[in-house]
């Protein structure tokens, strides 16, 4: 990995400023990587650009991303924007002959996923996206003690996202709310968990689902009520691989809930246990241990669980959220050099996407849908 | 609650001790009844009949469960022996004019939890099932908890139940991987979260389910393998109440579970949490409190949760699983004498069975079924 | 253990209660010894001895203790009085021929606890003290593990104590804050986390201890304010064993602690980590597991935990406190059999009684105390 | 905070490569600061210097540290190199009319601390210490709630800090073993959660410590046993404000602990607990709830406990270690711009080393030390 890469990022929001800071960090965490240099910042308008670029330490601001994805120093984009602008942006980069970081989700449509993978594929460019749940240290240890047959033959998963930014009935409605914006928890939250499924079991093959709404309407500004669009919970049943049978639940309105992923996968020699809210620790139950002495392992992240080491020498200690993008980041880095990476690409984000929109169709009628 | 009662036991195993262990210290706990009489104790053989009468303290022992029923001085019988025989059991006893405490569930068949309702009925005495989770104290607090309002309205619910006895896939074929032994862990075990709903939000209206086999065939004492005809998995959706959505898991072959039940309510205003592997422990998360303290409560069984206070007069020293038969049984006592009781009786016991096997048949017919 | 033993009860408060449930249940749940034949209990009152004894099925109520004591029906007197009746009625029963089962700690004074001691030697009777934190499962797989060296050579030990029904400053002043009932935090609660060490470890050989008032003095029902005279908070150093270091801390005024006795203990090759406010569990840490699976173990109780399995079949359903004290009660009736028990007698306790003292005197003269 | 600051950094281990980070990432977080620059890094050799420079963004690099100090273009020097350095390291900056943000502990001898903190001061440049447990946004919170008297008021404390670096007996001796090095887990340790105190309570006034050591002697490379010099164990009760009682237990051969450092907060309205392992979570009891509600509740971190915010606008995301790092560095930043800012300075600094020596000298003459 040797060549300094130019960066341009579109966005300088929550994910925007995530990305950014993984920019600046990854040399000094990593090491083994050219610098990346900051070349280029795309915001809304040219002042906001320039106000973000200094202070995320890019040398050129502009008001319009096509300035900068049109930029010859520019060699990869972060695609940051609300989801409605992924595609569009996504795809005149590739076709530009950059490499591209989209966050997720890919596209409220699956037509505009489809086309954002068909572009990946024609451009020979890499096209990641930003699912940074899969790189932490203790999710690629999962991976591994499945790998190796820890739990045996696993028969039996569970997961949870729950998250309570949507739960206060009396907040006001916004866009998140509306129809345009998809079909609520499920692309907004489902993604997350289908991409840790993904990652560790391969693509989901058949599903059902139930959509439900906490709240049937919210105020407006006007001091009307207008009824709500999209579902913010979702209940699924899935099957992936051979014949392992799966729960998955979403709530965006679950008080309490700040930054829940819960993962519980069932196997024939044990169970591992994983809650993204506390994602520093692991649980892991094998039924080789005495029995006298059975019980759930409460494993702390550390060294022997890379790439933590790169960030901290001492165990227990505990990575932040932004190191998952540090981690992502250099993944892609790795990628681009052509080496091995643990990544999400187009085509495996399409498959989710296809998940996804199998499961709002298995709502619409009642029935498992393969995917 | 004045006149002493006459107990029979039929059966003295797993449940049958707890039975016998609540008949004997109902009366020291709770101080208002009168003490019943351990009258008639029936067993296989007579000789085990007696051991047991002299363990726990039965008067009159039997190896005819028939002779026990027709005994006079019998007002209530307890019914702990396998499922297969409880309607045959409960009927005669409550024909006979007794009250029944006949364990959960009913029975394997639906036809026969009607019979044994229908002889309820007709019977006028009470008939109560051994649904004990639904006695804990701090179940009685999330149930008041409800009924105030204190989480608003609810909307989702999530509930598991999960046990490990059947998750070695080397352990010999046994009767509960019979089909004639009913569908597996719906029936096994799901009538237990589904009484905790029943309690809290009256009866499941509509249900769509998906069976699961961790393991295709078991081996057998002949050396050979069996092909397994339960479902040692459920993955369930449901509906409740007003449009509240749930969903509701279930594994018996979960390694590392020993009794998890584990109750997730969300609602308007907060979430409620409980986990039966730590049932002297209820979490509580409202959204009235302060924002910056916000967060999960971890509240202690203690005094002010009733009957608590009726075992121990100190917070935080914790009730055990056998503690609950005992709330159970005092129940059983209010409800004979008239009074108001929390208990499981017949009738609601037959909804919870017709729940269980609208599951099935959603599962037999892949589509939702309307209890 | 066959012949069947007049038990006599004195007091029916707290731990009455407690004995009384014991009495009641220990046949049933243990099997293996006769059923105790409830004969005599007092009161203070004859009314409110004969309502206790209908409540807790004992034949004869007295409102005189001392004719309790006389009764040649009775066999073993169980005294659950206010400490301050410890030595007077124990004593008492000993010299009449009877075995003791008397509730912790023995006195307020080392002098009269060596007067039971005494009395005790001098009788040949059993003399058991009530410490039945010592008696649950896990206590007894810590034991196991330790002696089995499962986690190398002890070298440090932790132990923690706390409750909160002294914790409100505006309480009324009540005799617990009188320096007659003893020094505070340290005779009324240090002895359960000292009865642990010494089953553990044998006796404390060395102390040092801080005492503190979190309040300096309390109102009174006249409306005024009253100097409190104990010491509501303990800290101690202390030594065991070869050169084990220890630090012992309580506080009975610690808000949102309800039972909490706390232990950790440290050894070459791992770490044991134990709350009785969840005492169905168990932590354990093993350097002797793989490195990159090396975490705490949370271990439930379970059948594998004797005696767990005479209470319950299944594992992780939980035992109570007042089972606690079911164990303890066969222990007594075990050493009365002449059968190995786990009991601090009286001269175990003796120990306890010493060490407590021990670091009363540390507290004044400010310096490390041999005990 | 306008002007760009330029930076050196000396040594680039853990505590190096942490600094790195932090001036990388401090003004693309804060964005309130002008963007440091990284000037001069200085290592053992010119080559690794070199190294090191090029991951961490530095411009210059040198194998001479003393030429780092000299830069015209060094603002601020970072020093981080073994504690036995930090002394002449820090002295020599100061003199040259840097800043200096140097790293825990002072100096192995109390006569260095002072020295540095008189060099401080004859300097007037800021010179600050990198005590980063201090900086987490809950920890910031338990100030907050204690000013606010949330608790009420405070009058019992408990530290624990626990790690198993040293745990393994047979792990070859090294430097930490060796006299020279300090105490042992009291200076190495100790200093962290006397930080807290510190920020939290203030100086600490009298201690009483007893030092342990779990192995007597370790193996040397050369085959043979070396007696170990220092004391992995300490145990201190202690005194701070007016008449609190303190316990502070350190162990750095605590095999599990990993990252521990564990505080209890007793007041007269509640108790605050906290845990490092889990520094994204805090634990609240407040005896104002409702009774039948108590209990702690566990507060995940959010935007509403600043700075949590400038890196994460979700709650419960979680941050990472190497995050307190860059909230010190913008402190240190705010100080060195003349605002209010949350450091541990050299004064302050040598108040807590004050503190250990005087718990070392407690330890040799077995009594209490007024600090």
């Amino acid at each position: 990995m040797t060549a300094s890469i130019g960066v341009g990022l579109i966005g300088t929001g929550y994910m925007g400023k995530c990305h950014a800071l993984a920019w600046n960090g990854v040399k000094a965490v990593f090491g083994d990587c050219a610098r990346p240099r900051l070349v280029h910042l795309a915001e809304m308008t040219q002042d906001l650009a320039e106000r973000r670029a200094a202070e995320f330490g890019f040398e050129k601001a502009t008001g319009d991303w096509r300035e900068l994805v049109a930029d010859p120093d520019v060699d990869v984009v972060s695609v940051t924007t609300p989801n409605a602008f992924h595609a569009d942006m996504a795809i005149a980069a590739l076709e530009a002959g950059k490499h591209v970081w989209c966050e997720k989700p890919m596209a409220v449509a699956l037509a505009d996923s489809e086309r954002m993978a068909a572009a990946a594929r024609a451009s020979g460019q890499v096209a990641v996206l930003g699912y940074n749940y899969i790189q932490s240290p203790l999710m690629r240890q999962i991976e591994a003690l499945l790998r190796e047959g820890a739990i045996g033959s696993v028969n039996h998963v569970r997961l949870e996202m729950d998250e309570d930014f949507m739960a206060d009935p009396e907040a006001l409605f916004y866009w998140k709310s509306e129809a345009s914006s998809g079909y609520g928890a499920l692309d907004d939250f489902g993604v997350h968990p289908l991409s840790l499924l993904q990652t560790l079991f391969g693509p989901v093959t058949k599903v059902f689902a139930n959509l439900s709404k906490p709240y049937p309407d919210r105020p407006t500004v006007e001091g009307t009520r207008r009824p709500v669009e999209t579902f913010d919970i979702a209940s699924v049943l899935f099957e992936i691989g051979e014949g392992i049978s799966g729960v998955m639940a979403l709530n965006r309105s679950a008080w309490g809930r700040k930054g829940r992923i819960a993962l519980q996968i069932f196997g024939s020699a044990g169970t591992i246990v994983f809650d993204q809210e506390r994602f520093n620790e692991l649980q892991v139950y094998s039924a080789a241990d005495r029995q006298s002495l059975q019980g759930f392992r409460t494993i702390l992240a550390g060294p022997q669980h890379p790439p933590y080491d790169r960030f901290i020498p001492a165990p227990g200690h505990g990575l932040g959220f932004n190191d998952l993008k540090i981690i992502e980041c250099h993944e892609l880095l790795r990628r681009i050099a052509g080496e091995d990476a643990r990544v999400i690409d187009f085509e495996k984000g399409l498959e989710i996407e296809r998940a996804v929109h199998a499961m709002a169709q298995s709502h619409r009628e009642q029935r498992w849908i393969s995917v």
